[in-house]
This record gives C-alpha cells, sequence and structure tokens, in this order.
C-alpha cells in the first residue's frame, strides 16, 4: 500500500530545486528536521516528529534518506515514495531516554553515507530541532562544518505549482463550512466550547468530495473581553449577550492551509464599533488591490497603513504572512511577512493570509483574507464575504 | 479579568520545589521554554509558543518574569497570577525576521534585571527551544555559563497534587465518550475524517459540568493495512468491511490529559486475532497488579514481558511513560518511561498512560490504560472496559 497525493514528476523537481540552493550555499548534505519540509520533498506524513526524525538529502545522490524511529518507519514506507532501503529506522531505546540521543544515530548514518563529507546544512531556527538535538550533532561529527539552512526548503515552497493550489483551493472550501458552523452555533448562553466542537465537526468532514484535517492551531476564538487576545484558548464558560467574539480558523486538507477570521457581534454593535469595521474592511480590500505579480510585501501593507491611519488607528504587529504546508505549532511558512522593510517581491503561486487583526486595548475585531497571487492579481482562497457578522 | 485554574498556594509550591532543584544544580536564573512548564509555573495559556518566549525564575526572586510577543502580552495578564509589571512585552519585529531574535531581548532583560548572574539554565531538548534560539542566547551572554536543565521542570510536575488529579480524572471522562462515539461512528463505507469528526465533537464538548479542549495531538487511527502504523492521519477512505482499526485518543482538561487506545473488529475476528487481544489483555492486567509505591516502571514492563514472551510476542517499543500537562506535539512527560533500564519508583500522584500497543508486520492491536499511582495501588483515570471491541 502506497498513498501519494502528489506525482513522482513533482517530487523530483522540488528536490532539483532544493539541490540548486544546497550548491549555492556550498552544502553537501541537508539535514531536514522541519516536518512541513519532510512531507514536501518525500510525502512522509506521520505525528511522530515528536521525536527526533530527518530527511536527510545529498548533493550527489539522486534519493533522500528517511530516518526515523523504527514504529513510524511503516508510515515511511506507506506515505513516501522512497524505496525501503531509503528508509532507515533507529531503535526504541533512542526516545526520551537521557543517556542515548538519536542525533548520534542519525550522525552515524551520514558518516557511513558520506564519510567525506565537508559541509552539513541544518535547520537552525525550525521547530523540532532542539539545542540538544544540534548540540549532538555537533559532537558526534567533529570534523564537519555546520552550516544554517534555515527556511532553505521553505523560500522553495513559496511558490505552489497548480496541484498545491488545487489543496489549497480545497482547504478553503472547508475553511468557509468550518465559519458556517461556527457562526450558526455561536450565541449568548452556548458554551464556547461547544461552538469549538462545531468548528472541529466541519473541519474533518470537509465536503461530500474530501474530508480535512485537523490544522496546526487550534481555532484561535476570543469571546467577551478575550478579544484583546490574538491566541487565546477556548473556556467551557457561555457567550455573554451584547458581546464580541473573534474566530480564527483554517481548513486543512492534506496539510495544505487557507485561514481565516471574521469576528461576531451577538446584539446591536454601537456605531463606533460598525465604524472600526467598516476601516478594516476598507482597508483589506485596498490592500487586496495592490496584490500582483511585481509588487511587495511592504506595498500591500503601506496600502493598509495609509487607510487606517487617516482613521487613527495603528497596527502594531505584522500585516500577514506566506502560508501553504503547515504543522503544528503554525501555519505560517515563516518565510515572508506582510510588513514594512519585507521587499519578497510577490510572483504567481505565493500564497498569504492577510491577517488584518487588530487586538485593542478596549477591543478587538479580524476580518481576514487567504489568498493565492494569480498573473492578473489574486484569486482569493475563501469566499466568505468580507464583514462584521451581525448576530441580533 | 482573571482566569486561574488553581490557588496561589499551590503555584508557590510549585516555585519552591523547582527553586530547590535549581539551587542543587547551581542554577541562578532558569529560563523555561516549554509550554508545559510556563504553563505549571505561572497559568500561561495561549497559543504563542510558535513564537519565542521564556519564563524567566529568578533563584533570589520571589515572583517569574514571562517574555513574549506584545500581542500575546494580553493573554499574560489574563491567564497568570503575575502582576502587570512581571510582564514584558517584545515588539513584533522580532518575529520571523532573519536578522533580529527575540532570544537576545530575552537576554537582554535577564541582564538588566541580574547583571552578575552567572549560571542560566536551560531547556536543551524542549519542544520549541530550538538551536538558534540557543545559539543567539550564548551569543547574547558571553560572560555567562549555560547549564541544561531539560526536564528540571518535567520532573518537578511527575507527582500530581489532589487538583491535578481531579482535572485527570475529568479529562479520563472526556476520552471516555469520545471512544464511545468514535466507536458508534466508525463503520464499514463510513470515511475515516467522519470517525475522526466525531471524536473531536466529544473531545470539545466533553460533559455537562465542564468542557475539553484539543489534545496535544490528532487522534491516532489506523484503519485496515495501516494498524501497522502507531501515527499515522487518518484519509477520507471509507473504512472497508472485514478490517480493524486502532483508534489512540485523548480528552483534554485544562491541558491535563488522560490518553486511551482501543482496537475495532469490524465483523467476525479471526481466533487468532482473538487470541492475540487475550494476550494483550492478560499482560495489560497483570502489570497493572504490579503499579504500587515502591515497584519501578521496570518492574510494570518485566510482568508484561512475561506474560507475552510466553505467546512469543516481541514488543520492540517502550510499554507507556509519564502523563500530565502537555502541548502539542505529545502528550507524554518525556521523564518516566515504562521499560526495561527505567528504575523510576512509582510514587502516589505519579500518573503514566500503560501503552500496551502492538504495531507488527501483519497487524496492530492497541489496548490501553491511563492512570494514576495510589497508596493502595492505582486508579484507572478511564473506566472503558479492557477489551477488543468488535463491530459485526
Amino acid at each position: 500500500m502506497r498513498i501519494q497525493y502528489f506525482s513522482e514528476a513533482e517530487y523530483m523537481s522540488r528536490l532539483r530545486r532544493v539541490k540548486v540552493r544546497m550548491q549555492s550555499e556550498g552544502i553537501d548534505i541537508l539535514v531536514i528536521t522541519e516536518p512541513a519540509n519532510i512531507y514536501y520533498l518525500s510525502g512522509y506524513d506521520a505525528w511522530s516528529f515528536y521525536t527526533v526524525q530527518a530527511l536527510l538529502v545529498f548533493q550527489d545522490v539522486e534519493l533522500p534518506l528517511w530516518v526515523g524511529r523504527l514504529v513510524d518507519s511503516q508510515s515511511a514506507h506507506v506515505t513516501t515514495y522512497l524505496p525501503g532501503e531509503r528508509i532507515i529506522p533507529y531503535p526504541d531505546i533512542y526516545v526520551h531516554t537521557p543517556d542515548r540521543h538519536a542525533s548520534q544515530f542519525i550522525a552515524d548514518v551520514i558518516l557511513r553515507e558520506s564519510p567525506s563529507v565537508k559541509v552539513v546544512g541544518v535547520e537552525m531556527g525550525a521547530y523540532y530541532y532542539t539545542a540538544r538535538d544540534h548540540a549532538e550533532f555537533v559532537a558526534a561529527m567533529p570534523n564537519v562544518r555546520f552550516k544554517d539552512a534555515e527556511l532553505l526548503v521553505n523560500w522553495v515552497r513559496f511558490i505552489k505549482s497548480d496541484q498545491e493550489v488545487a489543496y489549497m483551493r480545497q482547504a478553503g472550501q472547508i475553511t468557509e463550512r468550518m465559519m458556517e458552523r461556527a457562526v450558526e452555533a455561536a450565541a449568548p448562553g452556548v458554551r464556547e466550547c461547544d461552538v469549538a466542537a462545531a468548528v472541529y465537526h466541519a473541519q474533518m468532514t470537509g465536503t461530500e468530495e474530501f474530508g480535512g484535517l485537523p490544522a496546526t492551531s487550534p481555532p484561535h476564538m476570543g469571546f467577551g473581553e478575550r478579544v484583546r487576545e490574538p491566541h487565546p484558548i477556548f473556556s467551557d464558560r457561555p457567550i455573554d449577550p451584547n458581546s464580541v467574539a473573534n474566530i480564527e480558523i483554517s481548513g486543512c486538507r492534506l496539510r495544505y492551509h487557507a485561514p481565516m477570521s471574521r469576528t461576531v457581534y451577538f446584539g446591536k454593535p454601537p456605531q463606533s464599533y460598525r465604524d472600526l469595521a467598516s476601516y478594516v474592511i476598507e482597508a483589506l480590500d485596498v490592500s487586496l488591490d495592490v496584490v500582483r505579480p511585481g509588487a511587495t510585501c511592504e506595498d500591500i501593507e503601506l496600502a493598509w497603513q495609509k487607510i487606517m491611519s487617516a482613521h487613527g488607528i495603528e497596527k502594531e504587529n505584522r500585516l500577514g504572512y506566506s502560508i501553504g504546508i503547515a504543522y503544528t505549532p503554525t501555519w505560517g511558512e515563516r518565510t515572508a511577512s506582510i510588513r514594512r522593510t519585507d521587499l519578497t517581491v510577490l510572483k504567481p503561486g505565493a500564497a498569504f493570509h492577510l491577517m488584518a487583526g487588530l487586538w485593542l486595548k478596549d477591543t478587538g475585531i479580524t476580518i481576514t483574507q487567504s489568498f493565492v497571487v494569480t498573473e492578473g492579481g489574486y484569486e482569493p482562497l475563501t469566499r466568505t464575504p468580507r464583514a462584521l457578522i451581525v448576530k441580533d
């Protein structure tokens, strides 16, 4: 049994693009530990990244090596295109043991495959590449030079293929349904966790044609006073009448994400809050008009800021970030950010969450849009109207 | 607004126990980055650990300092007992930027608070303490000696208080309901993702008295051939008739977990499979009989192995692990493991998942039990019968 969601040709093209970057960085072997990058290059998909695992890409060998925990190696046989001999398991005694470390095992594999290796690239700031993983690596390969290759693969992922965009569209369709269910379920007196239950149910059910997966993050839902927080966890308290809720969610299709936030007002919003919403929506629309190949990330933020400044509102945090494949803890790709000083040039196939959330001293509002850059501008990944939702 | 699920006295007692360990390790300041440890010592709870954040515990200052992203600092004001001046935000320009790093900001805070600090403890192998986080720390504090304090707080967490056990019991009640819903929903022809939807819905809904939270991990559900994998992700394929499914789940109450696995057989299991199930259940029961204060983790595994060896079955991976508070990616505490060579002595208040899963060449079975050690033996955290579930 093999499960494969992309053609082998697509995987080979991804590998080639990674090797071009390795070459220009002078890297002989790239040790990939970020789960999204492992998935991108091999298809490997299992919840095993809480133990040490790596995909090793050799500049001078066609196929990578997968190294991970023995019990999880069966998942590598099922979910990757790799032939059996490129899947190398380590025994369980390396798992959560104080006196042994799986980095030592991986280092042995590297030195056996390539005894004269000079430069090894590692993803220094990647999730699940801990300080200890690295220290054990350095100790086990004293004659190797380590080079930081964080985001090397992430930047290759920055431009999505047609098949990737197709999966992101499906993720977006799931997102729309999740939001519909959330808004239906949420009402004064209903417990926050019961809204979350509706969201999760819709997230996995997906559509009749395709199912969903859990996203990298729980729904970020702030109710009442907690709309001032971007990443609170919901509770079992009932929703108050005459209150606001921010709901940030993402459908997930084969690890591809398409996030969206909306704000729901329970009761009659005062004019001041309606005004705030109209400023955000205006600024969002104007920012989206800037999106086209050749524009920079900074350009989008400047367009937003121009409108918001006119209304006297400052947004301290960035306006958005690149999206695509992601594993917990975040659906951001950690490459381009929509903010001043980010001069990344937009190209067709780049995808972003324009996260126009405001978490202010006395209230909050989050109305956002995910999109993919096209030849002519952008394609929205969700079709939910950009509006304040009022449940009166 | 303040949300607090433990008394301030309990937090102070936790802090004192951590400081005793710091003293014996010669650590002046402990930089805590593992989200579960931050939560344990401060109550801080938000999905912000995808950016750099830390709780700083000073040997000679009563209260810790929280340092994190500005937009998330409001969550620190709401969820911790810390006075405002012990909550220190950094601006957004430190988030996912190549040329700046939040470790530099945290180092500045440390050196300002304690200019003559000599020894700083860091959690080298903790999730979300990346190789780069550490490298930037070392560069920013050249006159400081760094000491690995991984698991220092985790070991303080090893013995649960009465209030913690009460929350774990609630988590167990949610787990039971999740499993009921999963078994109800699963049937030949039903899509795997629709079983997941039922599980997630029950997980958040909890009970009428209290709600649930998402666990650290998606339900680990292997259907058909994939019962040979411990951590596969479900798909949208329909369940086959005459097939097996492993379902590993955990209810979560205020970040406390109580995991459980069961195997469901769709159709009439052959005698060989019924035999396998009876061996696992026998070995599980015998292992649980060993659990009491004074026994070691190894003792439990030896009891299991004795039964299984008699039936000619080997389990390559460990038999279980300590549980309690957890954030993604795993509900294991990473301290004691139930396996040979682990001589950790059981004490009242220690809690484990006896994860008697077998992932074999041709099939798999997972029937497990979470429990807390009591004065007289153990208390099961879930009451679901330990049996093979047959849906014929």
